[in-house]
């Protein structure tokens, strides 16, 4: 019995930030780790953004109230529920993404928090830097194998800490930097990695 | 947002070894580590008397497929997966558990594995050594708070371990060594603990 890490959005549920953007039609939230790779200047931008246009919470947990997990998503958590211990691992917020993951049935989620004073986001609080990473090794050091799975740079810790390590759906530019680790896309190749 | 680590047997699900005994007519597989708080001495025993009887794992897993988990537990898990990331933590074996976690919709379960030849249980594996205090351990190293609760001697390393420990439906003789530990009966009070 292994411990499964999957990223969160992109893996199984659409990118948050990028609902956002869409709902309010500001086009700045577009980006993610994928163009901004470290998380901390792309997450004061965003706050910077949220400031701006006096974007509060509650607003934006009206936006993931409409969203959905990727489709497929719902049956794949089952089919690894039944074969792993299932752990999701994301640097998203819970303060975003419960609503979500009773939408996944609840799977673990290790994330971070927001600080929000008067519905307003004022700042983050990563649990720990490079937190993927340590996630996995915290599994390792209670002896499990680890089987993971990403499709961006922020994954690359825990992809590469991880006894298998594999991108899925990730874009080009992802895989291009990274040539060495497998890449599948969509969920039925996941399946076939993972087993 | 915080682990909720939580005991399996006698905490969610019924002892699985004492149903086998009542099922088989076997008295002495009604030990448990509230009786052989030395749990490879217990597990020596039931192993020896599993090869007396010539007792397989399909005949046990036919038993435990009858089990159900214990009146409350299901709504009780839905609870705890709201408000925490819940962590089941047993000394079981996936070999054992896995069809009563489906019941309870497959929260993550940290256990052990059992080692069977040709049906026969001739040997166990435990993941570590003392696995729920090192369980809670790599929680802490991931920045978590963790709570968690049990009804055992086995469970004492995770109780000392978290930063808050609940003695759930505990007997009187484990009470009565550890009476600096919280102790509640029935999921009412564990939720009135918790929160």
């Amino acid at each position: 019995m292994d411990i499964l890490c999957l990223d969160l959005e992109g893996v199984l549920v659409p990118e948050i930030w990028q609902a956002v953007a869409r709902d309010t039609g500001i086009d700045a939230l577009n980006k993610t780790t994928r163009d901004i790779p470290v998380y901390d200047e792309l997450m004061r931008m965003r706050l910077a953004v949220l400031a701006r246009h006096d974007l509060r919470l509650p607003t934006i947990q009206g936006v993931i109230a409409g969203l959905e997990p990727l489709p497929g998503a719902v049956d794949f958590v089952a089919w690894a529920r039944e074969r792993f211990q299932l752990v999701v691992l994301s640097d998203t917020f819970y303060d975003f993404a419960m609503p979500l993951m009773a939408k996944l049935g609840y799977p673990v989620l290790l994330c971070h928090r927001l600080v929000v004073e008067g519905g307003r986001i004022v700042d983050y609080r990563l649990r720990q830097a490079d937190p993927k990473r340590h996630a996995v090794r915290a599994f390792h050091a209670m002896n499990y194998r680890v089987l993971a799975a990403g499709d961006s740079f922020n994954d690359l810790g825990m992809l590469e800490e991880a006894d298998l390590g594999i991108f899925f759906n990730a874009p080009a530019g992802v895989l291009a930097a990274h040539p060495d680790i497998t890449s599948v896309t969509g969920y039925a190749e996941l399946q076939t990695a993972l087993t």
